[in-house]
């Protein structure tokens, strides 16, 4: 009989969760440890040796690991390697599968942070029973896991899917961490809606809950807070990030003609604020035979569980 | 003995030609009957049956038909349907497969002719032994059809591969055929870059060979000769749309992580005038990560045979 339990491990900036997940998608138990504790990664692997080994005997499931599926920004699928990385403290490129698959002597498979939410979606949430959508992931910036035909699209180098790094606006676009100007995730992002927060609150004039914060503190939450008090200015910030989006998902649409979007990440929870708009842009913007045909749905993976499933979805694929 | 030729039909808004191709690609001998000459699709049916019955007793392959491939305007490979087509003579929608199919008494598949071009490049021409690339077909419109892993985008309705029809330009775009403004094929195809010569010979005082052509008259070919003969306002005309393709060839390049685009079709013509702004433009909006890695190349299939080619290849596939 085959193994029947799988890993998923995400490595995030901060924190690294991971837990023990059966064939149902069910997490049997999880825990964590710190990334940035040790600047040596022989060292960290080993910390995540140690507390996997625990989680494993305590459930009952040392032996029984079918695969260790990795979510980690910049993974790459079919190098196992994670490439040049500003939010992990190890020297890259760093041979992240074949060291984890070395330690354990489980096969491990490993991809970015968005790929394995879409594959977690796909196995778990959402898209069951979707072949065809894209996941767009709404945090610090904009991800995408993209599903074809039932298939994760990796393209030839293993990077596709960076979809937030479509340029949104071409003239007077606004700086993006990748060096170029006019990204959709400067607009769209967690960090994108506070930025919209900042410029509309110094061009103009009236009244809002947020002049009640330090300008350059503002965060998507509170965006989100002073809209659901009532706040235009506030209201109007989704607004103007709803309706760019939209504009993208419709030009994602001409691409692969998903049957759905799902939306993932913080600012995903923002629920109709952000929803209502990017769907009437969507709709507007569309080319007319899509026009009502692409869902636009919230992912449906428990928040916390979300990084671990999707990973551990991976596990499967392991070989 | 599995059959060991196939058809390929190219049905166009003037001419319809087919040929029957051996498994190397050779085309046997090939014909072509007028489009529009039958309002009933029936008898348009029956003219094409006459013909390809001729074709192939003169080439001995009666018998030896694996397959029938099509490629049409908006011609659905999943449902075998022609949806609305404002260039074809017959009512929509049409059950094309199906009655070619019931008329020859063989299997028939049916593509849109982008994608069926797509598959002749894959088979035959510039995209052998390349697994992720994305062909661009710059003719009237701008077509594309989406090659992923080795299998062609349908996406979940069979319409996907739109490219033409991303927006370049958000604010003050061309009117597109498709109702919207600012689409890709107002500003790169053959009509687009006639529309670019009219707006830069009616903003603009230099003189250019341009201005001895009635200018509602100006065709692409035109601006192309003038280009060749050195004038300087169609040569910026090339700059200008190879810049805006390049743009829209960075962005399509963070969505599959194509090894290559390949240009097809009659501006595709053009060599250097439009490939060198096209890569140059590519390379300057390109996201790091791809910088230097994703090549452009010129469709290798023969222009005679090409649209044959790429249909014959789909028979392969119909069943």
């Amino acid at each position: 009989m085959s193994k029947p339990y799988v890993v998923g491990i995400d490595i995030g900036g901060t924190n690294t969760v991971f837990g023990i997940v059966d064939t149902r998608g069910t997490v049997l138990a999880s825990s964590s440890i710190k990334t940035l504790k040790h600047s040596d990664f022989n060292d960290y692997v080993d910390e995540l040796h140690t507390e996997l080994t625990k989680l494993m005997a305590d459930t009952g499931t040392t032996g029984q690991i079918h695969g260790i599926g990795i979510g980690a920004p910049n993974a790459n699928f079919f190098t196992g390697m994670v490439e040049e990385c500003a939010n992990l403290p190890w020297p890259t490129p760093l041979p992240l599968a074949r060291i984890v698959s070395d330690k354990f002597g489980i096969p491990v498979a490993i991809t970015n942070d968005a790929n394995a939410a879409a594959i977690g979606e796909m196995t778990y949430g959402a898209a069951r029973g979707i072949k065809d959508f894209i996941m767009i992931t709404l945090g610090t910036g904009v991800g995408s896991g993209i599903v074809i035909n039932g298939q994760l699209v990796y393209g030839h180098d293993g990077f596709a899917g960076e979809l937030g790094h479509v340029i949104s606006k071409r003239t007077n676009g606004r700086l993006c961490g990748c060096g170029r100007t006019g990204c959709l995730e400067t607009y769209c992002s967690a960090t994108g809606v506070a930025r919209t927060a900042r410029e509309f609150l110094e061009i103009r004039n009236e009244p809002s809950l947020l002049r009640n914060i330090p300008i350059d503190e503002i965060t998507s939450k509170d965006v989100y807070d002073a809209a659901m008090a009532g706040d235009a200015i506030a209201k109007e910030i989704f607004d103007y990030t709803g309706n760019i989006l939209g504009e993208a998902l419709a030009d994602f649409t001409v691409f692969s003609a998903p049957e759905a979007f799902i939306i993932f990440g913080g600012l995903a929870k923002s629920g109709e604020l952000l929803f209502r708009p990017m769907r009437n842009s969507m709709e507007k913007n569309m080319l007319s035979i899509w026009k009502g045909k692409v869902r636009i749905l919230p992912s449906e993976l428990k928040e916390a569980d979300a990084a671990v499933l999707g990973a551990s979805a991976l596990g499967w694929e392991a070989k």
